[in-house]
């Protein structure tokens, strides 16, 4: 089946709308969706709505939601989302440091009482579409092992950059600090596939190639060992501890505990580089790194080196 | 061979002076040196000053270096090295980072015309220790294989963060994006040990368990892959071409051409929690997430779930 893109944005915002969602939220929810789609990250994408109407309908994210800033200063703001949609209160947050950045040269926005947000890499390549270098990160529900242990100990706390890169789309890293994302897992387990040793442990703590054992209540594994646990612990930090939002299994897991508010936390940074370093044109000097990076002696059978973000942008 | 930490230090500051370091920023150095070997890191301690001896007394560093401040805003800086040595210029960032940050919530600091400048977690720590959030990253000269490379294309591109945790030492985060540290393999080919396959690329860029092929020019190989590999991009764009610090190929390794400035790049980023969310108390938080994640169950054959830096510390 083929949906054109207004359409699938169309009924997304009348189903949002429907639920009780102001109409301007609705659009930013139906655009960062469908926007995930485009770039085949369908696992962000309008896949998401069911569990975003069940939250909705069930009370564990309120349609109505008030944004507030509870905390500012000319490059910092802290704000309550008020129990409501992650992605309209990631929106206006992502503006807010961009405004702070533009401003000041640097914008950093916490972000408290919020929701699931989608793809980080959004807001992030939003900043990096305004000349801005961006970062964005979540915290979530715990569904990865931490180094050492045989069950689930924390989310996989998704973290994103992006660097505008003059005449070649933005880099635009997006990562969940897991080895692979439950999606991956959950497809795997669809088609009756086994998955490599090394993705998933075993309700029972056991590395395992039994995909059906996520559902099972197994742990994710944090992506390189001890590095990528290590990271997963900065976004819960930052994006979390230090919003005021809820931390490791306080997380309510907004697609299996819809009625509760997730209480999830995320964090945004914007720098402007023609405010911190307006000698350098920033822009130009990542095309040459793209370019230097590309021009490497190819590993066999490798075609392309490629940087973060371009196989989506394709 | 047993030796004191003072003659430690006392040996690192009259071996500074004497290439023409004044006092202040020997003093600095040794500091910095014999805390990463009271830290076990010896890879970046005082087995570093050969290696300085020998730029400073070849021209690629200036022992009487002038730093500068080129660019200055309420939240952030640009500071000229002017050739010096990567210690005390950090150091000295970090400290603007921190007044910055305890001023207005965040400092953002980038250096460039730099040199090594040791273990990042040290700035990062410091920052932690006056009750701050700390970032630290740095450039260094190409190592290591780009995702898809044969050869070295990026620097291992050293990031740490550190996390004041109240009744505990901080949560201290320090890696290189390499699978290992170059210092790894090099003790593995001093002890005629075969290393992991995964770790490391032969100059031929294939696969190889040899620990010699690095010092025949092969590359190390990413943490997590395309994962790792991201993140040391992001460090070449933060601390390098940010800062207007040389890139990718053009940073000279400092170890085989002491006698041209590397110019290296940094950034140094401080939060100060009580400025930009006084109503969360993070130490305490932090607290309990340590004791959360080491109350998971335990994987078989795991005693204990530690953080960040504990092994460190201890």
């Amino acid at each position: 089946m083929r949906v054109s893109i207004e359409g699938l944005k169309d009924y997304c915002w009348k189903t949002l709308t429907a639920c009780g969602v102001p109409a301007s939220d609705a659009e930013t929810v139906s655009e960062v969706l469908v926007s995930a789609d485009m770039r085949g990250v369908f696992s962000h994408g309008t896949i998401r709505m069911l569990g975003y109407v069940e939250c909705l309908l069930s009370g564990g994210v309120r349609a109505e939601a008030e944004r507030r800033i509870v905390r500012e200063g000319p490059s910092n703001a802290l704000i309550d989302a008020g129990q409501g949609l992650g992605i309209p209160a990631s929106v206006y947050a992502t503006n807010l440091a961009k405004e702070k950045a533009q401003a000041t040269g640097v914008g950093i926005v916490n972000v408290f009482n919020s929701h699931h947000h989608g793809a980080c890499g959004y807001y992030s390549q939003s900043l990096a579409d305004a000349g801005l270098i961006g970062l964005a990160m979540s915290t979530g529900d715990v569904i990865m092992a931490a180094t050492g242990s045989a069950s689930r100990a924390i989310g996989n706390n998704p973290f994103s950059y992006s660097v505008p890169a003059g005449k070649y789309r933005a880099v635009c890293y997006d990562v969940a600090m897991s080895t692979v994302a439950a999606g991956k897992i959950s497809i795997a387990a669809d088609e009756g596939r086994s998955i490599p040793e090394g993705w998933l442990l075993s309700p029972a703590g056991e590395p395992t190639t039994d995909p059906k054992d996520y559902d099972r209540g197994g742990a994710l594994t944090p992506f390189g060992g001890h590095k990528g646990y290590g990271l997963s612990i900065m976004v819960e930090c930052l994006a979390g501890l230090l919003s005021g939002a809820s931390m490791l299994g306080d997380i309510h897991a907004w697609n299996h505990d819809p009625a509760h508010s997730g209480n999830v936390g995320h964090l945004f940074v914007a720098l402007d580089p023609k405010v911190l370093n307006p000698t350098v044109d920033m822009a130009g000097r990542v095309e040459e790194m793209i370019e230097t990076l590309a021009s490497a002696r190819h590993a066999p059978g490798v075609s392309r080196i490629l940087y973060p973000g371009q196989l989506e942008h394709e």
